[in-house]
Protein backbone atom coordinates (compact mmCIF):
# COMPACT_ATOMS: atom_id res chain seq x y z
CA UNK A 1 0.00 0.00 0.00
CA UNK A 2 0.80 3.30 -0.92
CA UNK A 3 3.05 5.68 2.01
CA UNK A 4 0.90 9.10 2.21
CA UNK A 5 2.45 11.98 3.41
CA UNK A 6 -0.44 14.04 4.52
CA UNK A 7 -4.08 13.28 5.49
CA UNK A 8 -7.44 16.00 4.96
CA UNK A 9 -10.17 14.04 6.94
CA UNK A 10 -13.65 15.29 7.27
CA UNK A 11 -15.35 15.15 10.50
CA UNK A 12 -19.53 14.32 10.35
CA UNK A 13 -19.72 10.31 9.61
CA UNK A 14 -15.69 9.76 10.12
CA UNK A 15 -14.61 11.20 12.95
CA UNK A 16 -17.77 11.27 15.16
CA UNK A 17 -22.01 10.75 14.26
CA UNK A 18 -23.42 13.65 15.39
CA UNK A 19 -22.51 13.78 19.32
CA UNK A 20 -21.12 10.30 19.40
CA UNK A 21 -17.54 9.89 19.02
CA UNK A 22 -16.31 7.00 16.34
CA UNK A 23 -13.04 5.52 18.84
CA UNK A 24 -11.09 3.46 15.36
CA UNK A 25 -11.08 7.37 13.77
CA UNK A 26 -9.74 8.83 17.28
CA UNK A 27 -7.07 6.48 17.47
CA UNK A 28 -6.26 6.64 13.81
CA UNK A 29 -5.40 10.52 14.42
CA UNK A 30 -3.62 9.73 17.78
CA UNK A 31 -0.98 7.45 15.56
CA UNK A 32 -1.19 10.09 12.77
CA UNK A 33 0.07 12.60 15.33
CA UNK A 34 2.26 10.25 17.05
CA UNK A 35 4.12 9.85 14.07
CA UNK A 36 4.26 13.48 13.07
CA UNK A 37 2.11 12.92 9.68
CA UNK A 38 0.27 16.61 8.96
CA UNK A 39 -3.60 16.13 9.09
CA UNK A 40 -6.22 19.06 8.25
CA UNK A 41 -9.98 18.44 9.35
CA UNK A 42 -12.14 19.92 6.05
CA UNK A 43 -15.61 20.49 7.02
CA UNK A 44 -18.29 22.09 4.85
CA UNK A 45 -19.56 23.41 8.56
CA UNK A 46 -19.82 27.05 7.84
CA UNK A 47 -21.33 27.99 10.87
CA UNK A 48 -18.72 27.33 13.49
CA UNK A 49 -15.36 28.93 14.04
CA UNK A 50 -12.14 26.97 14.07
CA UNK A 51 -12.00 26.94 17.74
CA UNK A 52 -14.98 26.01 18.37
CA UNK A 53 -14.85 22.99 15.98
CA UNK A 54 -11.33 21.94 17.82
CA UNK A 55 -13.10 22.45 21.22
CA UNK A 56 -15.75 19.84 19.81
CA UNK A 57 -12.63 17.05 18.64
CA UNK A 58 -10.70 17.85 21.73
CA UNK A 59 -13.48 16.69 24.20
CA UNK A 60 -13.72 13.68 22.30
CA UNK A 61 -9.96 12.94 23.27
CA UNK A 62 -8.58 13.89 19.40
CA UNK A 63 -5.42 15.77 18.91
CA UNK A 64 -6.69 18.60 17.32
CA UNK A 65 -6.20 22.69 17.81
CA UNK A 66 -7.61 25.90 16.04
CA UNK A 67 -4.49 25.09 12.98
CA UNK A 68 -5.86 21.66 12.47
CA UNK A 69 -9.07 23.13 11.36
CA UNK A 70 -10.04 24.12 7.73
CA UNK A 71 -14.05 25.07 7.15
CA UNK A 72 -15.45 26.47 4.21
CA UNK A 73 -16.06 29.55 5.84
CA UNK A 74 -12.15 30.14 5.90
CA UNK A 75 -11.57 28.64 2.67
CA UNK A 76 -14.62 30.87 0.88
CA UNK A 77 -12.56 33.71 2.80
CA UNK A 78 -9.47 32.77 1.41
CA UNK A 79 -10.78 32.51 -2.14
CA UNK A 80 -11.93 36.06 -2.08
CA UNK A 81 -8.65 37.49 -0.71
CA UNK A 82 -6.99 35.61 -3.85
CA UNK A 83 -9.12 38.09 -5.84
CA UNK A 84 -9.44 41.44 -3.41
CA UNK A 85 -7.95 42.46 -0.58
CA UNK A 86 -10.13 43.82 1.76
CA UNK A 87 -13.48 43.33 0.01
CA UNK A 88 -17.17 44.79 0.91
CA UNK A 89 -18.24 41.38 1.89
CA UNK A 90 -22.16 40.90 2.29
CA UNK A 91 -22.29 37.47 3.91
CA UNK A 92 -25.67 35.22 4.89
CA UNK A 93 -24.31 32.83 7.44
CA UNK A 94 -23.94 32.18 10.59
CA UNK A 95 -20.50 33.15 13.32
CA UNK A 96 -18.15 31.06 11.38
CA UNK A 97 -18.97 33.03 8.25
CA UNK A 98 -18.42 36.26 9.80
CA UNK A 99 -15.44 35.45 11.70
CA UNK A 100 -13.36 34.37 8.68
CA UNK A 101 -14.15 37.10 6.67
CA UNK A 102 -12.99 39.45 9.42
CA UNK A 103 -9.87 37.17 9.84
CA UNK A 104 -9.16 37.44 6.07
CA UNK A 105 -9.21 41.40 6.35
CA UNK A 106 -12.43 41.50 4.83
CA UNK A 107 -15.20 44.11 5.43
CA UNK A 108 -18.83 42.86 5.93
CA UNK A 109 -21.54 45.29 4.54
CA UNK A 110 -25.13 45.48 4.24
CA UNK A 111 -25.21 47.42 0.60
CA UNK A 112 -23.03 47.65 -2.45
CA UNK A 113 -20.74 44.39 -2.31
CA UNK A 114 -18.24 43.30 -4.28
CA UNK A 115 -18.91 39.73 -2.76
CA UNK A 116 -22.20 38.00 -1.47
CA UNK A 117 -20.55 34.63 0.22
CA UNK A 118 -24.07 32.43 1.42
CA UNK A 119 -23.61 29.79 3.69
CA UNK A 120 -25.92 28.23 6.29
CA UNK A 121 -27.76 30.57 8.30
CA UNK A 122 -30.38 29.16 10.80
CA UNK A 123 -31.51 32.85 11.27
CA UNK A 124 -32.46 33.31 7.95
CA UNK A 125 -35.01 36.17 7.34
CA UNK A 126 -36.23 37.54 3.95
CA UNK A 127 -34.59 40.70 4.71
CA UNK A 128 -31.20 39.09 4.62
CA UNK A 129 -32.65 37.27 1.31
CA UNK A 130 -33.59 39.88 -0.28
CA UNK A 131 -30.29 42.21 0.11
CA UNK A 132 -28.19 39.35 -1.38
CA UNK A 133 -30.81 38.74 -3.95
CA UNK A 134 -30.24 42.23 -5.35
CA UNK A 135 -26.52 42.60 -4.73
CA UNK A 136 -26.26 39.44 -7.00
CA UNK A 137 -28.34 41.12 -9.59
CA UNK A 138 -26.62 44.32 -9.09
CA UNK A 139 -23.12 42.31 -10.02
CA UNK A 140 -21.53 41.48 -7.31
CA UNK A 141 -19.93 38.25 -7.39
CA UNK A 142 -21.80 35.04 -5.99
CA UNK A 143 -19.88 32.50 -3.55
CA UNK A 144 -21.32 29.80 -1.79
CA UNK A 145 -19.30 27.87 1.13
CA UNK A 146 -21.26 24.97 0.11
CA UNK A 147 -23.98 23.09 -2.01
CA UNK A 148 -24.95 20.65 0.85
CA UNK A 149 -28.61 19.99 0.21
CA UNK A 150 -29.65 18.49 3.38
CA UNK A 151 -28.42 18.81 6.79
CA UNK A 152 -28.39 15.77 8.76
CA UNK A 153 -29.40 16.32 12.23
CA UNK A 154 -31.19 14.24 15.03
CA UNK A 155 -34.79 16.04 14.34
CA UNK A 156 -34.50 14.50 10.64
CA UNK A 157 -32.91 16.07 7.46
CA UNK A 158 -33.05 19.86 7.84
CA UNK A 159 -32.84 22.52 5.01
CA UNK A 160 -28.51 23.12 3.77
CA UNK A 161 -26.68 25.92 2.46
CA UNK A 162 -27.53 24.60 -0.84
CA UNK A 163 -31.05 24.59 -0.60
CA UNK A 164 -31.35 28.04 0.94
CA UNK A 165 -28.69 29.71 -1.90
CA UNK A 166 -31.27 28.36 -4.11
CA UNK A 167 -33.66 31.64 -2.64
CA UNK A 168 -30.95 33.67 -4.82
CA UNK A 169 -30.16 31.25 -7.47
CA UNK A 170 -33.39 31.16 -8.34
CA UNK A 171 -34.43 34.74 -7.82
CA UNK A 172 -31.90 36.00 -9.76
CA UNK A 173 -31.10 32.88 -12.45
CA UNK A 174 -27.52 33.28 -11.21
CA UNK A 175 -25.37 30.61 -10.04
CA UNK A 176 -22.53 30.77 -7.10
CA UNK A 177 -18.89 29.24 -7.36
CA UNK A 178 -19.12 26.76 -4.56
CA UNK A 179 -16.20 26.16 -2.56
CA UNK A 180 -16.75 23.10 -0.62
CA UNK A 181 -16.95 19.57 -1.37
CA UNK A 182 -17.21 18.21 -3.81
CA UNK A 183 -15.59 21.22 -5.48
CA UNK A 184 -11.79 20.35 -6.01
CA UNK A 185 -10.86 24.30 -4.47
CA UNK A 186 -11.01 23.42 -0.90
CA UNK A 187 -8.92 20.51 -1.10
CA UNK A 188 -6.07 22.02 -3.15
CA UNK A 189 -6.29 25.18 -0.57
CA UNK A 190 -5.82 22.31 1.83
CA UNK A 191 -3.15 20.51 1.26
CA UNK A 192 -1.22 24.13 0.25
CA UNK A 193 -1.80 24.98 4.13
CA UNK A 194 -0.44 21.94 5.48
CA UNK A 195 2.32 21.28 2.06
CA UNK A 196 1.37 18.14 1.01
CA UNK A 197 1.40 17.40 -2.64
CA UNK A 198 -1.60 16.13 -4.22
CA UNK A 199 0.52 12.56 -5.22
CA UNK A 200 1.42 12.13 -1.42
CA UNK A 201 -1.88 13.52 0.05
CA UNK A 202 -5.24 10.93 0.97
CA UNK A 203 -8.80 12.62 1.84
CA UNK A 204 -10.47 10.67 3.89
CA UNK A 205 -14.63 10.76 4.54
CA UNK A 206 -18.13 8.67 4.75
CA UNK A 207 -19.67 10.69 2.58
CA UNK A 208 -19.07 9.85 -1.48
CA UNK A 209 -20.90 12.98 -2.73
CA UNK A 210 -18.46 15.11 -1.13
CA UNK A 211 -15.55 13.96 0.69
CA UNK A 212 -14.92 11.19 -1.94
CA UNK A 213 -16.04 13.30 -5.08
CA UNK A 214 -13.54 16.57 -3.62
CA UNK A 215 -10.68 14.04 -3.61
CA UNK A 216 -11.33 12.91 -7.43
CA UNK A 217 -11.74 16.02 -8.62
CA UNK A 218 -8.78 17.42 -6.77
CA UNK A 219 -6.81 14.46 -7.90
CA UNK A 220 -5.89 12.90 -4.81
CA UNK A 221 -5.99 9.35 -3.78
CA UNK A 222 -9.67 8.81 -1.41
CA UNK A 223 -10.39 6.36 1.14
CA UNK A 224 -14.32 5.81 2.18
CA UNK A 225 -15.09 4.55 5.43
CA UNK A 226 -18.38 3.06 6.26
CA UNK A 227 -18.92 4.73 9.43
CA UNK A 228 -21.50 7.65 8.06
CA UNK A 229 -23.84 8.58 5.03
CA UNK A 230 -22.54 6.62 2.37
CA UNK A 231 -23.61 2.93 2.22
CA UNK A 232 -21.12 0.69 0.34
CA UNK A 233 -23.58 -0.47 -2.45
CA UNK A 234 -24.26 3.15 -3.63
CA UNK A 235 -20.76 2.62 -5.16
CA UNK A 236 -22.28 0.38 -7.85
CA UNK A 237 -23.98 3.13 -9.11
CA UNK A 238 -21.30 5.40 -9.13
CA UNK A 239 -18.61 5.65 -12.10
CA UNK A 240 -15.45 7.06 -10.48
CA UNK A 241 -14.73 4.69 -7.35
CA UNK A 242 -12.88 5.54 -4.06
CA UNK A 243 -9.01 4.19 -4.04
CA UNK A 244 -9.69 2.30 -0.99
CA UNK A 245 -13.24 1.52 0.17
CA UNK A 246 -12.82 0.21 4.37
CA UNK A 247 -15.23 -0.23 6.96
CA UNK A 248 -13.74 1.74 9.96
CA UNK A 249 -10.30 3.32 10.17
CA UNK A 250 -9.47 0.55 12.59
CA UNK A 251 -8.38 -1.20 9.22
CA UNK A 252 -6.21 1.21 8.06
CA UNK A 253 -2.16 1.56 8.89
CA UNK A 254 -0.13 3.77 8.99
CA UNK A 255 3.32 3.27 7.78
CA UNK B 1 -64.05 41.80 -33.33
CA UNK B 2 -65.20 38.64 -30.87
CA UNK B 3 -67.78 39.74 -28.30
CA UNK B 4 -66.72 38.18 -24.85
CA UNK B 5 -68.85 37.74 -22.04
CA UNK B 6 -66.25 37.36 -19.07
CA UNK B 7 -63.58 38.90 -18.23
CA UNK B 8 -60.62 37.79 -15.99
CA UNK B 9 -57.97 41.24 -15.51
CA UNK B 10 -54.87 40.43 -14.09
CA UNK B 11 -54.20 43.87 -11.16
CA UNK B 12 -50.23 45.28 -11.01
CA UNK B 13 -49.47 46.66 -14.04
CA UNK B 14 -52.94 46.45 -15.29
CA UNK B 15 -54.95 48.15 -13.31
CA UNK B 16 -51.97 50.12 -11.02
CA UNK B 17 -48.04 50.28 -11.07
CA UNK B 18 -47.33 49.65 -7.64
CA UNK B 19 -49.31 52.63 -6.02
CA UNK B 20 -49.98 54.38 -8.86
CA UNK B 21 -53.73 53.47 -10.69
CA UNK B 22 -53.95 53.24 -14.33
CA UNK B 23 -56.83 55.44 -15.32
CA UNK B 24 -57.35 53.87 -18.69
CA UNK B 25 -57.92 50.42 -16.76
CA UNK B 26 -60.29 51.56 -14.44
CA UNK B 27 -62.60 53.52 -17.04
CA UNK B 28 -62.42 49.94 -18.58
CA UNK B 29 -63.71 48.19 -15.63
CA UNK B 30 -66.46 50.73 -14.94
CA UNK B 31 -67.55 50.29 -18.25
CA UNK B 32 -67.68 46.52 -17.83
CA UNK B 33 -69.76 47.09 -14.54
CA UNK B 34 -72.01 49.02 -16.78
CA UNK B 35 -72.40 47.08 -19.01
CA UNK B 36 -73.16 44.08 -16.77
CA UNK B 37 -70.34 42.48 -17.83
CA UNK B 38 -68.45 39.54 -15.21
CA UNK B 39 -65.24 40.41 -14.12
CA UNK B 40 -62.90 38.54 -12.32
CA UNK B 41 -59.38 40.14 -10.56
CA UNK B 42 -56.91 37.04 -10.39
CA UNK B 43 -53.70 37.91 -9.01
CA UNK B 44 -51.04 36.14 -8.23
CA UNK B 45 -50.63 38.16 -5.16
CA UNK B 46 -51.09 34.97 -1.93
CA UNK B 47 -50.24 37.88 0.63
CA UNK B 48 -53.59 39.73 0.90
CA UNK B 49 -57.06 38.67 1.48
CA UNK B 50 -59.53 39.17 -0.89
CA UNK B 51 -60.82 42.51 1.14
CA UNK B 52 -57.50 43.79 1.28
CA UNK B 53 -57.38 43.69 -2.59
CA UNK B 54 -60.61 45.30 -2.83
CA UNK B 55 -59.78 47.81 -0.49
CA UNK B 56 -57.08 48.68 -2.53
CA UNK B 57 -58.86 48.81 -5.43
CA UNK B 58 -61.96 51.10 -4.27
CA UNK B 59 -59.76 53.52 -3.27
CA UNK B 60 -58.58 53.68 -6.47
CA UNK B 61 -62.09 53.74 -7.38
CA UNK B 62 -62.63 50.83 -9.24
CA UNK B 63 -65.97 49.36 -9.07
CA UNK B 64 -64.84 46.01 -7.00
CA UNK B 65 -65.95 44.05 -4.20
CA UNK B 66 -64.56 41.00 -2.21
CA UNK B 67 -66.65 38.84 -4.77
CA UNK B 68 -64.45 40.23 -7.65
CA UNK B 69 -61.38 39.08 -6.21
CA UNK B 70 -59.64 35.84 -7.22
CA UNK B 71 -56.24 35.10 -5.25
CA UNK B 72 -53.78 32.34 -5.80
CA UNK B 73 -54.75 31.52 -1.94
CA UNK B 74 -57.77 31.19 -2.70
CA UNK B 75 -57.25 28.88 -5.64
CA UNK B 76 -54.93 27.05 -3.53
CA UNK B 77 -57.22 26.36 -0.80
CA UNK B 78 -60.06 25.54 -3.44
CA UNK B 79 -57.80 22.51 -4.90
CA UNK B 80 -56.97 21.17 -1.49
CA UNK B 81 -60.79 21.26 -0.91
CA UNK B 82 -61.49 19.18 -4.35
CA UNK B 83 -58.83 16.50 -3.25
CA UNK B 84 -59.78 16.78 0.66
CA UNK B 85 -62.37 18.31 2.89
CA UNK B 86 -60.78 19.41 6.46
CA UNK B 87 -57.86 18.86 5.32
CA UNK B 88 -54.39 19.01 7.51
CA UNK B 89 -52.30 22.04 6.05
CA UNK B 90 -48.90 23.17 7.21
CA UNK B 91 -48.56 26.74 5.46
CA UNK B 92 -45.74 28.72 4.75
CA UNK B 93 -46.98 32.27 3.78
CA UNK B 94 -48.90 35.76 4.94
CA UNK B 95 -52.09 36.22 5.88
CA UNK B 96 -53.89 36.06 2.89
CA UNK B 97 -52.91 32.40 2.73
CA UNK B 98 -53.61 31.70 6.45
CA UNK B 99 -57.39 33.46 5.81
CA UNK B 100 -58.08 31.33 2.68
CA UNK B 101 -57.08 28.14 3.98
CA UNK B 102 -59.55 28.84 7.24
CA UNK B 103 -62.33 30.27 4.61
CA UNK B 104 -62.24 26.64 2.82
CA UNK B 105 -62.58 24.89 6.10
CA UNK B 106 -58.81 23.75 6.49
CA UNK B 107 -56.96 23.08 9.83
CA UNK B 108 -53.67 24.79 10.06
CA UNK B 109 -51.08 22.68 11.44
CA UNK B 110 -47.82 22.46 12.24
CA UNK B 111 -46.85 19.10 11.68
CA UNK B 112 -47.84 15.80 10.16
CA UNK B 113 -49.84 17.79 7.84
CA UNK B 114 -51.77 16.04 4.71
CA UNK B 115 -50.48 19.26 2.67
CA UNK B 116 -47.61 21.64 2.76
CA UNK B 117 -48.66 25.10 0.82
CA UNK B 118 -45.88 27.50 0.69
CA UNK B 119 -46.32 31.47 -0.78
CA UNK B 120 -44.67 34.18 -0.51
CA UNK B 121 -43.84 34.90 3.26
CA UNK B 122 -41.62 37.60 3.93
CA UNK B 123 -41.38 36.73 7.49
CA UNK B 124 -39.80 33.00 6.45
CA UNK B 125 -37.70 31.66 9.15
CA UNK B 126 -35.36 28.24 9.43
CA UNK B 127 -37.66 27.09 10.92
CA UNK B 128 -40.83 27.56 8.99
CA UNK B 129 -38.75 26.15 6.35
CA UNK B 130 -37.38 23.11 8.03
CA UNK B 131 -40.69 21.99 8.99
CA UNK B 132 -42.11 22.29 5.09
CA UNK B 133 -38.83 20.14 3.90
CA UNK B 134 -39.70 17.34 6.97
CA UNK B 135 -43.25 17.18 5.55
CA UNK B 136 -42.64 17.23 2.36
CA UNK B 137 -40.25 14.52 2.51
CA UNK B 138 -42.33 12.92 4.84
CA UNK B 139 -44.94 12.20 2.29
CA UNK B 140 -47.47 15.38 2.55
CA UNK B 141 -48.62 16.79 -0.99
CA UNK B 142 -46.83 19.91 -1.82
CA UNK B 143 -48.51 22.72 -3.41
CA UNK B 144 -47.38 26.22 -4.65
CA UNK B 145 -49.46 29.06 -4.66
CA UNK B 146 -47.34 30.74 -7.55
CA UNK B 147 -44.21 30.32 -9.67
CA UNK B 148 -43.37 33.63 -9.08
CA UNK B 149 -39.48 34.49 -8.90
CA UNK B 150 -39.01 38.26 -8.65
CA UNK B 151 -41.64 40.24 -6.63
CA UNK B 152 -41.07 43.82 -8.13
CA UNK B 153 -41.21 46.26 -5.72
CA UNK B 154 -39.59 49.77 -5.28
CA UNK B 155 -36.77 49.10 -3.82
CA UNK B 156 -35.88 46.66 -6.65
CA UNK B 157 -36.98 42.45 -7.50
CA UNK B 158 -36.80 41.10 -4.31
CA UNK B 159 -37.27 37.12 -3.93
CA UNK B 160 -40.70 36.11 -4.97
CA UNK B 161 -43.10 33.41 -3.89
CA UNK B 162 -40.78 31.04 -6.35
CA UNK B 163 -37.57 31.28 -4.94
CA UNK B 164 -38.50 30.59 -1.34
CA UNK B 165 -40.34 27.40 -2.38
CA UNK B 166 -37.17 26.51 -4.54
CA UNK B 167 -35.64 25.68 -0.46
CA UNK B 168 -37.60 22.64 -0.46
CA UNK B 169 -37.79 21.90 -3.59
CA UNK B 170 -33.92 21.64 -3.71
CA UNK B 171 -33.73 20.17 -0.35
CA UNK B 172 -36.13 17.37 -0.89
CA UNK B 173 -35.69 17.00 -4.51
CA UNK B 174 -39.61 17.00 -4.63
CA UNK B 175 -41.23 19.85 -6.83
CA UNK B 176 -44.97 21.35 -6.18
CA UNK B 177 -48.02 21.59 -7.41
CA UNK B 178 -48.09 24.84 -8.60
CA UNK B 179 -51.44 26.47 -8.67
CA UNK B 180 -51.18 30.33 -9.49
CA UNK B 181 -50.78 32.14 -13.42
CA UNK B 182 -49.41 30.70 -15.89
CA UNK B 183 -50.66 27.22 -14.91
CA UNK B 184 -54.30 26.88 -16.88
CA UNK B 185 -55.86 26.10 -12.67
CA UNK B 186 -56.53 29.31 -11.80
CA UNK B 187 -57.76 30.23 -14.67
CA UNK B 188 -60.37 27.45 -14.86
CA UNK B 189 -61.64 27.80 -11.40
CA UNK B 190 -61.96 31.87 -12.21
CA UNK B 191 -64.16 31.00 -14.86
CA UNK B 192 -66.64 28.30 -13.21
CA UNK B 193 -66.68 30.92 -10.23
CA UNK B 194 -67.96 34.39 -13.07
CA UNK B 195 -69.87 31.25 -15.14
CA UNK B 196 -68.28 31.91 -17.87
CA UNK B 197 -67.08 29.46 -20.84
CA UNK B 198 -63.93 29.71 -21.93
CA UNK B 199 -64.47 30.17 -25.49
CA UNK B 200 -66.16 34.17 -24.19
CA UNK B 201 -63.98 34.26 -21.98
CA UNK B 202 -60.98 37.09 -22.10
CA UNK B 203 -57.67 37.12 -19.70
CA UNK B 204 -56.34 40.26 -19.83
CA UNK B 205 -52.98 41.22 -17.81
CA UNK B 206 -49.36 42.77 -18.87
CA UNK B 207 -46.73 39.84 -18.12
CA UNK B 208 -46.75 37.63 -20.55
CA UNK B 209 -44.98 34.91 -18.62
CA UNK B 210 -48.04 35.17 -16.27
CA UNK B 211 -50.98 36.17 -17.47
CA UNK B 212 -51.19 35.81 -21.14
CA UNK B 213 -49.11 31.87 -20.98
CA UNK B 214 -52.13 31.61 -18.15
CA UNK B 215 -54.34 32.21 -21.05
CA UNK B 216 -53.04 30.11 -23.34
CA UNK B 217 -52.57 26.97 -21.45
CA UNK B 218 -56.29 27.51 -19.95
CA UNK B 219 -57.67 27.64 -24.37
CA UNK B 220 -58.89 31.02 -23.37
CA UNK B 221 -58.37 34.45 -25.53
CA UNK B 222 -55.59 36.89 -23.98
CA UNK B 223 -55.07 40.57 -24.29
CA UNK B 224 -52.03 41.89 -23.61
CA UNK B 225 -51.50 45.46 -22.29
CA UNK B 226 -48.18 47.53 -22.59
CA UNK B 227 -48.70 49.08 -19.20
CA UNK B 228 -46.74 46.71 -17.06
CA UNK B 229 -44.00 44.50 -17.01
CA UNK B 230 -43.54 42.85 -20.76
CA UNK B 231 -41.94 44.76 -23.80
CA UNK B 232 -43.93 44.34 -27.00
CA UNK B 233 -40.38 43.29 -28.71
CA UNK B 234 -40.36 40.43 -26.16
CA UNK B 235 -43.31 38.79 -28.26
CA UNK B 236 -40.42 38.27 -31.07
CA UNK B 237 -39.15 35.74 -28.83
CA UNK B 238 -42.52 33.66 -28.24
CA UNK B 239 -43.59 30.61 -29.45
CA UNK B 240 -47.46 31.44 -28.96
CA UNK B 241 -48.92 34.81 -29.00
CA UNK B 242 -51.32 36.72 -27.45
CA UNK B 243 -54.79 36.80 -28.90
CA UNK B 244 -54.54 40.61 -28.95
CA UNK B 245 -51.92 43.21 -28.11
CA UNK B 246 -52.79 46.81 -26.97
CA UNK B 247 -50.83 49.54 -25.56
CA UNK B 248 -53.69 50.38 -23.08
CA UNK B 249 -57.21 49.35 -21.88
CA UNK B 250 -59.00 52.93 -23.60
CA UNK B 251 -58.09 51.50 -26.89
CA UNK B 252 -60.27 47.86 -26.54
CA UNK B 253 -64.23 48.52 -27.45
CA UNK B 254 -66.83 47.19 -25.32
CA UNK B 255 -69.53 46.08 -27.34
Amino acid sequence: MKTYKGFLIDLDGTMYRGTEPIPEAIDFVKKLEEKGYPYLFVTNNSTKTPDQVADVLVKMGVPATTEHIYTTSMASASVITEEKQKARVLMVGEEGLRQSLLDYGHQIVEADPDYVVMGLDREITYDKLARATLAVRNGATFIATNGDRALPTEGGLMPGAGSLISVVTTSTGIKPTFIGKPESIMIEQALERIGVRKEEALMIGDNYDTDILAGIRANVDSLMVLTGVTEEKHLNDVDEKPTYVIQSLAEWEIN
